[in-house]
């Protein structure tokens, strides 16, 4: 990115609305981890996947970009991903469960 | 977006990077109609669809940041959906040709 490009406010919106868009997909995947008491929606499991793969493809153009740190958007993306192996994790337990 | 966001590199970086994107999208849509004679790839619609929410999802960003119109990015995707839809039909009426 040359320095020319470099514009803090876009960058901290791009950070804010990556942030927005992260917390979406979180209350997701805890709205489903607290139904896994009760039934559970078959089509969940690939709309998180579908919301996941776009939420990567917005990070990777804010990467592209020059607007967020490809660290910074690695971790982002990551974390996400660790919260939906978990909630994966709890659904295959209670699978066995049953 | 206030005028201190305004940054005309950075805008055309983004549609720079969305048409280079586009323009990968419409290369597997270019590959998928010289095939129509002929074998035909299943996973071919699946994989168009999912580069299209993809896309869709980064047009959809640059506009929320303020970098591209949003008349100029409905444009985009609208006119590689009309491909899309050319190369269903076709698809369509080679399968009712069989």
């Amino acid at each position: 990115m040359s320095s020319s490009d470099w514009n803090p406010q876009l960058s901290d919106k791009a950070y804010h609305l990556l942030t927005e868009d992260a917390n979406k997909i979180e209350k997701l995947i805890e709205v489903q981890m607290q139904n896994l008491t009760t039934r559970q929606c078959p089509l969940y499991e690939e709309v998180l996947d579908t919301q996941m793969y776009g939420f990567s493809r917005e990070v990777d153009f804010a990467v592209r970009i020059g607007l967020v740190e490809e660290a910074a958007g690695k971790m982002i993306v990551s974390k996400l991903e660790r919260n939906l192996a978990q909630l994966y994790e709890a659904l295959e337990s209670k699978a066995r469960s049953i």
